[in-house]
């Protein structure tokens, strides 16, 4: 394997751009193939079966070119499809879930740790397994918080309507007596100034936590890790099985630069 | 082509359960079968091409048994794949813009009529090609209201965020002086309260035009039309491409009745 080969990402739709995003942070260098599978968004409403099928679809397709590693930038095929990918591809691969635990467990101090995501990530219990699986001394309180996302996608980041939705899904968590939350869902990240106020205003002290700056750093250590990581200046090529109105809009907010969409590629994935 | 024969009814998701819904109180002795395209649910952020593509695989799928009438609730579906599917099947296709638009140029008595849909549904124009084909006299002041989507998903139908959303969304209309409204996504009409409060209170009067009800009653006059209404106790068979996690109750909340998930039937619509 070539350190010069690129990191597949992939995400049910756009919101795994915030990955892309922070691992280009993180890591600069890298060249980057993110695919969206913008024509079948959103898994997190689906089935665990169906998410799996069209997890491994999308798996395949980017391991057609040379890839070094695959990350699984959503949270929903990283709750399901984890194990049927590593079967699938021979590269290693890493998923939003565990890396967003292990942040959360250190960020807790009184050992009480929420976790807000779409219904599907919490249906499938994935957040607390994980959490079990680094500390059996941190509580998990998970809920879901499906607003987020269309707030997200609508822009509406930081107004009444984001900070009463957001209140909302908090005040559950205030007689859990958390003291750190994680932002369970890709599109989160975009809420996070509202979320951080909303927090300060209803907890005495909640630290949140980014999965999307957390999975950066795993990816990190394990270039590291593999002696894969490479030099120069990085890329990132953008591929989606649809591309909607407004594609360069809301693919620039979640990214945080411009997105030009004549620079990116639709492409068909045969169907599994 | 029997009078027994069923009458299909398709939509991306579960919204269209509104129109069966409709459908079902005005012509009780009816057989339906309803398809909900839930494993590529929603359609509204894609491209007209793929929608044109998934409706024609929603049409030949009902078109496999005896039905003598397509009703397509789905707006986005409406807006560009009616001819698609008439060209496809030899049987009646009904939309759901023709009349709401129809309704809303009976409601409104000052010209000035306003359409919140989806993204995909304005961006397409059939309102206002629609109403154009009614009346000249008529202005269309059409403008996306996105959020209402999950917010009839998660049951927040009256409380203080739907009713800033629902304002948030109605006051670029009060400059339009639009006396009428027609909820253009079948899933406004779970909002359907709120929206008239908020108009209430933002208009000295407002109409507000239920597209599912103005469907149900065009079903009705074609039935007559081609003499093919049904005597007798009607019936409701329900099918879905995905059976996610509170499926029951979502259908419950838009069918405005229980749906049994064990009653329902999970079908795979061959790849097209």
């Amino acid at each position: 394997m070539s350190r010069d080969a690129a990191i597949g990402v992939f995400d049910s739709g756009l919101g795994g751009l915030t990955v892309a995003k922070a691992i280009r942070e993180r890591l600069p260098s890298e060249r980057l193939v993110y695919l969206g599978d913008t024509a079948r968004v959103p898994y997190g409403s689906r089935s665990g079966r169906t998410v799996v099928r069209y997890a491994r679809t999308c798996g395949r397709y980017l391991a057609q070119d040379e890839i070094k590693m695959i990350v699984v930038a959503c949270n929903t095929v990283s709750a399901v499809a984890l194990d049927s990918l590593r079967v699938d591809l021979d590269i290693p691969v890493v998923g939003v879930i565990t890396p967003g635990a292990q942040a959360g467990v250190r960020a807790t101090k009184n050992g009480r740790l929420g976790v807000i995501a779409t219904r599907g990530t919490i249906a499938s219990g994935a957040y607390v397994r994980a959490v079990s699986a680094e500390s059996s001394r941190v509580e998990v309180f998970a809920r879901p918080a499906p607003l987020l996302v269309p707030l997200a996608e609508e822009g509406w980041l930081d107004d009444e309507i984001a900070h009463a939705t957001v209140a909302r899904y908090l005040e559950p968590f205030v007689d859990d007596e958390i003291d750190s939350l994680v932002l369970g869902c890709t599109h989160y990240p975009l809420l996070r100034n509202t979320i951080e106020a909303e927090g300060a205003r209803l907890f005495s002290k909640l630290s949140v936590v980014d999965g999307a700056e957390a999975t950066a750093i795993a990816v990190d250590e394990l270039l590291v890790q593999y002696q894969l990581s490479r030099q120069g200046e990085g890329e990132l090529s953008i591929r989606v099985t649809d591309l909607p109105g407004r594609f360069s809009e809301v693919a620039g907010r979640f990214l945080g630069e411009p997105v030009d969409r004549m620079e990116v590629e639709q492409v068909d994935l045969s169907p599994s």
